[in-house]
Order: structure tokens, then sequence, then C-alpha cells
């Protein structure tokens, strides 16, 4: 009696159906709705597996039971036994509902003060308390159901790696910082002071040696860290699949990673996805759907009218490097003017100088900017396919503006009209990527992946060139609209990695000091490899229906990067600063 | 031909066998040895699965191929097709031994430079030079074998955990400091500066806020982090195997856990494990073997002979508080004067004034205090039952020390004497432990486990009185002399959670600034738990059969926490320190 605890637990009281009636059951959980009831007190047992209905009658129990019941509250934790019984009426909409628990005995294990809010699905709570009180957010059984996905998903991944002949390799915690790429965490060494290890943001070099070392099939499901700047989907720490494979093609590693995605799928939602995965190269991507991640749930294609509009007495779009549209089907009565100079606002984010647009209405283009296309407007109505009741939107800008904006209506605009199938889980393959992006904020070029992605043959000869030339074999895949993961085949020789690092701008000193150990080890028969990441936590938010990834992370941090419930990041002793010959200009003990 | 891929690997050379003759294989990996005999050329081809034997005749190919074959040195990754032939004669040494492959087709796929040691097991290189190449170092086959174990290990973990419908759930990294306990590795903050992350010492509290959660099983194989000194078998981060409960008796855990072990004996080493292991008190254990996780493949236990001795005239022995002995069986002879005296620098470092000892020869006592026992010496005799050719060591101390340093001599004695059947793999549970242990150096009493581990129900009440006489509901599990794991059913009331605290000398407000989340949690029915931690790296060492963890941790550090390959930690720039608001004396970049 001591914890309370009299008899082991039978099952999970959400497990409960009807061939157990006439069992004599233990059972233990919380306390949910209680409701009194003609003298009998009903209770809503739940556990982990769902809810249980109790049924404590003054003609069974002693008087001292029912005085604990009396006690009971919402969040108690308790020990029941009884014998299940048929319900008089069942109830269709909790697994259990054919059955209840006639108590014959009952002890209270723990009591609960009111809660902050109720334990329920849907809670209308704000971020901050639920994370604040995360233990009772997660006893949500919306909440806990991610869970279990998540150990799903990661479960059926493992399985089919571990078939493959994939090597399961712990890569460390405390690693080197390497400043190209986003921004380290950093963590202070007390044994060398003043030396700084950093929290890995992939384990990318060290899989790579590993594959040096002959592993051969390396996976992890690994946590990575990266001090940025948060938004929905981000957090300072997430989890990713990562492999790592010696000897094969870009095309084997994708096709491995098909049928991990297909294992998972049929494993946790029960579908069997068609494979291979289409493949879209960037520029595809990019010209079609304005983004490097598209969503193919649905059309609304973005369409190059520069043709067009060539030669047309209005400048705009005659002397602008492109002109494009995207048509809205039958958006024309979805929009008014208020709400177009909306989603103009949202082009000039992208770094659009405006929004054109026109609506087709019987059969007649209208709109601020018609005047101007009437000249064309066969032409364009053709051209674009229109039909009565359409609204097309055009940007006339640079090529990559054009693109980038119309890509972000285009998303925009599916949501807002409900155009998306939310039941399809449409995977792709973006191919071809160029190697480097223009930076204007460092002024040069940037890997567009990371320094160790493989030029494509045909291009390599570029990076002593011209770098927009150089395409690398690298693939990112994606899932409706979000990047899910990527990857590349890797630079194995020295004299290649060398001219990588030269062509981001690095001196040799610079490039010796940073990545000299990768360089030095391509001295000794780095093998040919690639491999890939995918980020967990994204993907299981997508199999999840979510929409953010706060909801299959047990414990996040919020959008400050502190946990509201443990306080951390927090302030630590002047004694353990010293320790590590620190000082802070804003810690004050 | 870019990558030097040509076509497709058809199998592991590793895995080539009798039943593969006739067939034409493509093969890939490193040259191993070389020899050139009678016009032909003998390579070893190794990959992750083994060697295998490839011919290159000049008779067969052609000229070009000749000279390609003619280059090929030492860890040159190289790619073969040809045709398995079986062998004049067999190798039975090697797996492929019976067969070679006539080698048709060969690309050199990257060269190696000459490697600062040999690639072969059994190597002599020096740690640090194994760690600065560790990529060469993990390329030994016994190195590649302990890591294949060890991910079976985990695989094998996490299936049967499965089965035990436990959640993989993974915990924070970026968690909060909270100095009770060893020294934390801290993360300073960018966002909030001058305030700090942690990285965990263990999920312990993260785990118990999941059971309060309601997910009743949780298991997790993480990374965890401790700043102190190192020795053979620590390392800054090390994994372990986490687990915790809900509605379970210290029994069931312990049960699961042994049905763990006998699961990974079973598939990785093929051993049928005996159940229930034997369940020793912490006392016995103390008295009998002198440690807390005794080695029970060898005897030679302590034995208690303060009654004995009482009495006679030799006072070291008989006013000493108690006197305890071991019995080296035939250790007369083995055992020098000079070898004795080396022994009692081992004894004074556990804080032994001296190490008395007696042989006992032609039926009779000799050595340095023997005639101080004569007039004992046959009831000291049967005692001891002692026969000829036995050593017998003596410590006259306080309990502790002549416990402590007795078990130290024993396991020192035996594996010098080669006592141990290091085939034997025995394990055994810990029980019945102290809730607290004195600290000389922090003048107060710490907790042996934790501070969250539930007081047994019948010494609880000392926690507000004699905190030597709290025991707690705490299991160690150990393996041939190695604290394998540990756990405990924790605290679950806030009221006793609160005593516990106070009892550690916490105020109320460090309590609350530390551990706040956790009362309050304990505010909103957090259910009865428990659980358990077995740490990863020394159970995959203990069945790898080595004596350091570094053999089975892939990039592991050096005793000064430093990685000599990437030469983590390492200075980092000043634009990043002041990021984070930090100065460092000793940074001066």
């Amino acid at each position: 009696m001591y914890l309370g605890i009299t008899m082991k637990r039978s099952m999970y009281a959400g497990s409960v159906r009807k061939e157990h009636i006439g069992q004599t059951l233990t059972l233990k959980g919380w306390v949910g709705r209680r409701r009194d009831l003609g003298g009998l007190i009903f209770i809503d047992l739940r556990d982990r597996e769902g809810i249980m209905q109790l049924v404590i009658n003054p003609e069974k129990v002693d008087a001292s039971m029912m005085e604990t019941a009396e006690k009971l509250r919402s969040e108690f934790v308790i020990e029941v036994t009884g014998v299940v019984v048929a319900r008089e009426e069942a109830n269709d909409k909790v697994a259990t509902g054919s059955v209840e628990l006639q108590v014959e005995d009952l002890a209270i294990l723990n009591t609960a003060k009111t809660t902050p809010f109720e334990i329920k699905d849907g809670i209308e709570a704000n971020d901050e308390t639920r994370l604040r009180y995360r233990y009772l957010d997660l006893r949500r059984p919306e909440m806990l159901e991610n869970f279990k996905l998540r150990a799903k998903v990661t479960h059926s991944i493992r399985n089919y790696l571990d078939e493959l002949d994939f090597i399961d390799v712990e890569t460390p915690m405390l690693a080197k910082s390497t400043p190209e790429g986003a921004r380290d965490y950093l963590v202070p060494s007390r044994v060398s002071q003043g030396h700084f290890y950093a929290l890995p943001q992939s384990p990318q070099i060290t899989k790579q040696l590993l594959m040096n070392a002959g592993f051969d099939r390396y996976y992890q499901i690994v946590k990575c860290f990266r001090d940025e700047d948060l938004r929905g989907d981000r957090q300072p720490e997430f989890t990713q699949v990562d492999l790592e494979t010696s000897f094969l093609s870009d095309q084997d590693i994708q096709d491995i990673t098909e049928g991990m995605i297909a294992r998972v799928m049929k494993d946790t939602k029960g579908i069997e996805v068609t494979l291979p995965f289409p493949r879209m190269a960037y520029d595809d991507a990019m010209n079609n759907y304005g983004s490097d991640k598209p969503d193919t749930r649905f059309d609304m294609l973005l369409q190059d009218i520069t043709e067009t509009v060539k030669g047309i007495d209005f400048k705009v779009f005659s002397q602008a490097p492109v002109v494009k549209a995207i048509v809205v089907k039958g958006g024309a009565d979805s929009y008014s003017r208020k709400d177009i100079d909306k989603m103009t606002e949202v082009a000039k984010q992208f770094g659009a100088k405006g929004l054109a647009w026109i609506k087709y209405v019987d059969s007649a283009i209208t709109g601020p900017v018609a005047k101007f296309l009437t000249s064309i407007e066969e032409q364009l109505t053709e051209r674009l396919q229109l039909v009565n009741g359409d609204l097309v939107l055009f940007v006339a800008d640079s090529l990559e503006v054009a693109n980038n904006t119309l890509g972000a209506l285009r998303t925009r605009i599916a949501k807002e009209l409900d155009m998306i199938d939310t039941s399809q889980f449409n995977f792709l393959w973006v191919v071809d990527w160029p190697m480097f992006e223009w930076s204007e904020e460092e002024g040069r070029y940037m890997s567009a992946h990371h320094p160790f992605t493989l030029p494509q043959e045909d291009t390599a000869h570029e990076l002593e060139g011209d770098l927009s030339k150089v395409r690398a074999v690298a693939y990112d895949i994606v899932l409706n609209g979000y990047e899910l993961g990527g990857g590349s085949l890797r630079i194995n020789h020295k004299d290649m990695q060398e001219s990588m690092f030269k062509a981001l701008g690095f001196s040799e000193e610079d490039a010796n000091e940073q990545f000299g150990f990768l360089l030095e080890a391509m001295d000794y028969g780095f093998p040919p490899h690639g491999g890939l990441a995918i980020g967990l936590d994204r993907f299981v938010m997508l199999l999840a229906g979510k929409d953010n990834i706060r909801e299959v992370i047990a414990f996040p941090k919020n959008n400050k990067a502190s946990d509201p419930m443990t306080q951390a990041p927090s302030l630590v002793s002047k004694k353990q600063l010293d320790e590590l010959a620190i000082t802070t200009s804003e810690n004050l003990d």
C-alpha cells in the first residue's frame, strides 16, 4: 500500500472489449469525465490505449469504498478491480463502448489539482501554456498518438535498413565547429580552456569517414543542431534519418530511399505508394511550380507568356525579362480587388514590384491591366486556356522573382480555395541541382547543398570557370510541398575537394584548418560514396497530418528557443563558468 | 568512368563461397596483401565482409590491364570483374579460402599513400595514432566487427522493447543545468545571452515526466554527457539504454530487463542465460566481495575474522574495528615478499594502513605477522579452511576500508593468477541499496543514485531522522564485475520529494529553482513509476571481450577529451563568441 499499488494491472483500460465480459480485471489510469447518476458514479478511466467506463454502485461496494469514490476528481490516478459487463446501451464512439467495469475495489494512487486546461483533443490552450505543462498536453490522446506513430516510423525504417545490411553507427555529439553552413551551437571545453566543441549540424563528414573506413552502408537516426532563428517547422535540435553508402550510384541510393519510404507508408498508414517516384529537374520545378519543393497535389502551373506579350504597348510587360502567369480556375469570384491587394503585398515580399491580374468573365478580360492586353486578348486566352470565371495573376520581373513569387502565391491560393486533396501523399525527387547559389549577403557563391557534393561530370570543369554552370549529383526528396530530405554523391578525390574549397573562396590555409582531416583522409583510398538524410520530425508531422513539428516532438522549444517548463536555458553558477574560463556580460550570478 | 565505377557490385568479396564457382562477379574494395609470383599478381581484396583472393594472370588480361595491375598498392580502392574458380590449395583460415577470382577486368577507383600503420588485427600502433587516423583503424576487421556487434545489440534491444509495447521517445539534448550530480556540459544560448543549456547527464526527469504524461512504457537509446575526468571506461559522451514504466514493481522492471539481456545474449552470442539472475543485497556484496559490483566468476570471498582474533596479543588486529581476510588458494608460491609489497601499495590507495599476510606451508603459518597469530593458529586455519600453499591477506581497519581494499585485491589477484573463466557472463542484481552516501568532500550526505529514488517503505521515516538508515528501492545490474546499469522506483508524491530535497540539504528556494517543474508536475496525478538505464558502451565492450569502451565507439575522445583527428575542441572565431556574449581568457583569436 506504500505506492498505493496492491494488484498487478491485467491490461490497458483502452483495450478492454466484448470478449472480456465476465472477466475480473485490474485497471490503472487517470480519471477522465465523472458523472453521478441515480446514486451511481460513472468514471471514464483513461490510459494510454484509450478510455473505459467504470461504474461504482453503492449496492456493490462497501461504504468506505464509496467514500473513496466520492473523492475522485479529474486526473486522479486510480487502481480499480471489477468485473467486465456489457453496457445496456453501447457507445459506438469509443472502442470500449460495448462494455463497462463494475467496480469492486478502488484505490487512489495519487491526487490532482485542477489542470490548467482540459485533457482532451482539440483544446484551445495557447502554445506557451501547452509547453509549460507539456506533461499534461501530452496526456491528450491525439498527442500520444503522434508519438506512437513516430516510434512506428523509426521502427519501420530501422527494420528496413537492417534488412539491407546497413550498420547503425553512433557519431559524436561533441564535434568540431565548421562555420561553413548554419550557425553552430558551441560547447566550451573545461580541459582545453578557450576551446569549443560544436554540436553537429549533421554527421556529414563523419559518415563520409565511415565510408572511408569500409563500413559500406551506414545509417543513424540522429539529433542535429542549428542555432538559427526559429519558424514553425524548425527547432534548435531536430532528428534526421541519416544514411551513407559506398560504391553505389545516385539512382541506387534513390531506390533504397524509395523502398524505405514505401515501407513506412505501408507499416504506418497502410498505403501502397507507387514506385519509382517521379523525377523532376530543378529547373523544371522552378519554372513550372516556382519552387524547389513543388506540391504536385494540385496543378495551377506557372506559365511563361514572355513571348505572347512581346511587342505590346505596356512596358511593364513588354520590357520585363520574363512575364509569367498562374491561372486560378474559377478564381474570379473568389478573390475581390481587396483580396488581390493583399496578395500584392505577399508578392512584394518576394521581390516583385507588383502583381498584375485579370479576370476572364463573360468571355472577356477585365481588371486594371486588361486595357493593355486587349491587343493580344485572343492569343492570351488561348495560351492560358482561359474559361469563364478564371483569375490570372501575372508577375513581370526577373525569372527568379517571377518564379518565387508565383510559386508562393500558387501554394497560398490552393490552400485558401481548398484545392488540395489532403489524403494524397505525393512524393517526388528533384534532381539536377545547381552546385552553387549566389549569396547577396556574403557577396559570393555558396554551396546549394554542402561543399562535399560531387559535381556532375560534364560540368565539373566549371569549378574553375563559371560557377553558375556547375551542376551537382544531388537529389532532394519532396512530399506535398515540403523538402523531406536530400542527398548527393560526394567528392572522394582530394584534388577535386580542394578545387571545391577554392571555388567557395577558401584559402588553402582555411581549408586545411577546417577540413584538413577530411583532405588527409582522401590520401588513403577513399571509396566512391554517397547518401542522404531525411528530416524525421517533418516526415512524422506530415504523416500525422499536422502543420508544426512541435506536435511530434515530446519536449520542443518555443520560438525563443527556450523551454517554458524547465526554464532552459537558465543562468548557471559562477563556479561552472569559472571552470570553463568563460565570462559573459549578461550573467549576474 | 567519372567515379571510376563501371559496373554494379555483385556481392561482398568476403561472402564469396564455393557455390559461386563458375559465376562472373564484380567486386569492389581495398587492396590488402599483394604477392607477385611467377608472373601472376595475387591480391587480397578486402571489403566489410572479409577478404577474397584475386589472381591477375597476364595470359588472361591485356597489356594495359596488366599495367594497371602493376600499379596496385595496399589500400588502393579497386573494382574487379572476373570468374570465380576453385583454388588449387584451399586456405582454411579464411572463409573464402576455397575460391579465388580470375580477374578479367580491373579499374582503380582511388589510390592510397602508405598508411601510418598496417590495416590488420592486433596492430601495435599507439592510441593517439589510432585516433588520429581513426578511419584507418576502423578498417581493421576486428574493429568493424565491434560495430556490427553493437548494431546487433541495439537492434535486438529495440525489437524486444517494441514487442513489449515500449514507445521509443526522443528527449531533448538542449536541457536544463542541474548541478546536483556530475559536472554538466554547458551550451551558451544566443537568443537568451548569459543563459545556458546543459547537455543531459541522463534523461531522468524527462522520462519521469513522460510517465506523468501517461506514456506508460518509454525507452530510448540515447546519448548522455558528463564533464568528468576520463578513465578507461569513461567518455565525455556515452550511450544508455534508458527505460521507464508506470504502475510496475521493482520486480517487474527487473524481469523486463532480464528478458532484454537474455534476448541480446541469444541474438548476439547464441548464449541462453539462466533466468532469473541472482539477487544480492548491497551489504552482502560489500561484505563478501568488497564491491558493489561483484565479479562472481571466481570465489576468494572476503572473510570476517574479527571474532577469531579478538583477545590476541597483537593490537593491530585485536583493537581494529574489523579484521578481514582473503585466502588466495595456492597463492603462497605465486607471490614473493616483493610482490606482496606492491600489493601493500595498492592497499594504501584504498585507505588501508597496511596489508598483513601469512602463508600456510607444510601445515604451518609463516610470514611477518605469523608470530602474533600462533596462539590462534588452529582456529584460524580452520576458520579459513587453509590448505598447504595458501596465501592469506588481512586488512584490519574500518569495515569500509577493509571491504574496499580486499575487494580491489581480490579482483587484481584473480586477474594475475588467471582465475577467471572469461567465457562466462555472470549477471546479477545488487539490491537493497542505501539511499545516501556520506561525502567527505562535500561534508554532507549525497544520493547514492539520484534524488528521485523511492525510499523503502519501512525506512522512509528516516528521511527526517538518521539518513544512513534510509534504504532505496534501487537495483543495479552487474556483469562480470562491471556495473552494467541500474534503476529504481521513483518518488511520485510531492511531499516525499520535498522531504528528499530537504534531506539532501536543499533550501526550499534551491529545490524550487532547480526542480520546481518536477514538484509542480507532482500536483497533477503523477503515477507510480520506475525504470532503469543500461550503459550500452560498456555492455557492448563486455560482449566484444574488450577492456576499453573506445573499442566500441566509432569516434571516441582521448583522455584529454579531445579528438586527435578533427582537433575538436578547437578555437572558434570572435564573431561566434560575440554572438553568444561570451569571452574567454584563453581564446586569442
